[in-house]
């Protein structure tokens, strides 16, 4: 049945049955999260050994003999440098190695704007007005950190192969437009990776504002799922063969590698940038956790590990993945009232679902039990102009979970095309 | 033989004997380093059950079940809100449990300031003037942050029950000032400890700007080296009983308990006050790394347990601030030409040498290999106006090398003293 070409009749008659359905989902009184991109616990016994390769036996000193205990090292250990250096595409020297916040990093990055500016130009608060570009769907919590310092968000469309470029080349030309997010591979929520031609024209961007930088927020750089890694274009290396240099500043970090709450977060940039970022982290801290950082160093001795480290995640997920996206396929193929990604790596399902719809669907969805992302929280300001994306996050609950809760968003997306359509017709 | 009365022949022939002995120490090519508040590496051993109580075996959820591995939980543990709360005098409601740095809570507290300015007003950065009373001598560290947002900074002098509040009292009557630093107990670098009578008039100020804050910096609020601990009036209550709950903003942190670089650090304030931080917060970071809370949520079972932490410290400290300060008392007594404070917790011993000879003694100290802090360092903009403080900081080097160290220090002060003295007659 193709609910869109279906009449009134064969649509009421529907709505009853998946109302009915409805009902017994919420008599079932469930109690489901898939809201946020959490990895589950078996994912993080993949990491149990930084419980034990940090210890009195083991030693806490590190490579070059610093007493990881004690204070200093305000850019972070050495081992890590390098680890994150071939993550980031950028020497060790450009490397800044954090706390457990990749997150902390871009706001503290932003909030240095606001009050120091880049690159000699004014404090961005004191400048008349600044815009971001944002890629759309995308990452809310980027989105947040622009809403906290009154950055206007420009929506841009996020394409199959990354942002419209021919968009951001004319809103670069605004020089109150001083940066733009971007998760270049495994987007959230598309799960995309961009593609060269689109990471080339990202690195020759000559925005009008000195001051613009694009930040380059690769969280999911090695989070395949599937077996296989897409790559992503190195955009550092394409900014220097532009002169373009001090264009970007990338984040990564180990929350999805080895603990959420306690992983190793890091920071890249052009030698001018690093050395600007630095200067304000001299009076903000003395220095990061070094023996976490001690911890995964001693996990991660080459990138080899690392990359076996994530085939073992890899495997716990696709399952969880599959399952989701097979009942989304037997439950609504043919109903022509939404469809989705099939993503090969990152942490989420984009959903679409009729225009109009995505809120309503939410709400039922609620309403029985199921927590899902909020319906706009995908765009900037939790507005989604055709209120039709839905970010499914299927990491975290178990796979009977999943399932009960796969089949419950299908009724809820009958329900909310059947009220929207009949109130259409 | 008193320097400052005796005749030009007599500093002379002093001169001739006190170069010889200068010299004999430089040929001994010295590296030692007493310049930073560092704990020992025997005092870090105190903590070592940190790397065991935490793992496969002991678990990994705190008290109410949180699996402390994964995301979650902006403001921490509610094992450590209630120790902090026993430490800071404020209800675990209005306790903030971060990361690794309570420097950078400051500074974060600082910046939010900036850009958002605190109970509504305009963000300090878009005012036209933001000032601070800095009792002096001081943490370099915190004028090291008030010089970063361009904050002018206002000396007021700190006697030996706490900063000089008539100044104080007259200061808060401009706008401009919206803030002061304190380091209420073993303050760095004098040790004293503020008197009741001076937090009662501290938290009585009513200073004619509403975002007025005070930056109660405890560091040291345990950390007592003789056996037994001064006792510092709970400011929050005391602006409690005035009205004035929104004045204090309190920081500490385990740094010089546990972990140098890995320990805990906390804020605390009033609940409008908290509620504003934590606001900045959600968009900052998803939360703290809790597994380094529970770790010392673990070794802290109660307050007692700490306490007794703290007695082990003081056990190790004990002999080291006594080997320097029977240095100086041996060399230096009726000299006339220095005097130092006799702490009795905290981790510096103030020493005052002649007007005008703070820079030349640190600099022959240099010259012979003995890194002491700068001097100025205890002073805003790294000005000592009439440079005679020079911080002392026994805490790291090994018995033998402070002995070492006291007895080139004497020198120093001894040659310094004497070319001063020649100069000027």
């Amino acid at each position: 049945m193709n609910y869109c070409t279906a009449s009134r009749e064969e649509l009421e008659k529907e709505f009853c049955r998946i109302k009915k359905e409805y009902d017994e989902f919420c008599d079932k009184k469930m109690s489901l999260d898939m809201s946020r991109g959490k990895p589950n616990p078996e994912q993080m016994d993949v990491s149990s050994e930084l419980f034990s390769c940090v210890s009195i036996e083991r030693g806490f000193q590190n490579e070059t003999g610093i007493d990881c205990r004690n204070y200093g090292g305000l850019d972070g250990l050495s081992e890590l440098k390098k680890l994150f250096s071939q993550l980031m595409g950028v020497d060790t020297s450009q490397i800044i190695v954090g706390g457990n916040s990749s997150l902390n990093m871009m706001f503290d990055t932003v909030a240095q704007a606001m009050t120091h500016g880049f690159g000699g130009e004014k404090p961005w608060l004191l400048q008349e007005k600044v815009k971001f570009i944002c890629p759309v769907p995308g990452y809310d919590r980027h989105f947040a950190i622009c809403e906290h310092f009154g950055i206007e968000m420009i929506n841009v469309k996020l394409n199959s192969d990354g942002p419209d470029m021919d968009s951001v080349e004319q809103l670069v030309k605004d020089p109150c437009v001083k940066g733009m997010w971007c998760v270049p591979k495994y987007s959230n929520p598309d799960g995309i990776t961009y593609s060269d031609e689109i990471v080339k024209r990202i690195a020759a961007l000559k925005p009008a504002a000195k001051d613009f930088r694009v930040f380059w927020d690769n969280a999911y750089a090695i989070h395949h799922i599937n077996g296989k890694t897409d790559t992503l274009l190195d955009i550092y290396s394409e900014c220097i063969k532009r002169g373009n240099e001090d264009l970007v500043i990338i984040f990564t970090s180990t929350s999805k590698i080895t603990f959420p709450g306690a992983g190793v977060a890091a920071e890249a940039a052009s030698p001018q940038n690093v050395t600007e970022i630095k200067k304000r982290m001299s009076f903000q801290t003395i220095g990061p956790d070094k023996l976490n950082q001690l911890r995964h160093a001693r996990i991660f001795t080459d990138i080899e590990k690392l990359y076996q480290h994530m085939d073992r995640h890899a495997a716990i997920l696709k399952p969880k993945f599959e399952i989701v996206l097979q009942t989304l396929n037997q439950q609504l193929s043919n109903l022509e009232i939404a469809k989705w990604t099939n993503p090969t790596g990152g942490y989420f399902i984009s959903l679409y679902v009729l225009n109009g719809c995505a809120k309503r669907t939410v709400e039922l969805c609620k309403q029985a039990g199921l927590i899902l992302t909020p319906a706009g929280a995908t765009f900037p300001y939790g507005t989604d102009p055709d209120d039709n994306n839905i970010r499914l996050a299927p990491t975290f609950p178990m796979m009977d979970e999943l399932i009960c809760a796969s089949k419950l968003l299908c009724v809820a997306i009958k329900l909310a095309a059947l009220e929207h359509l009949l109130e259409k017709q």
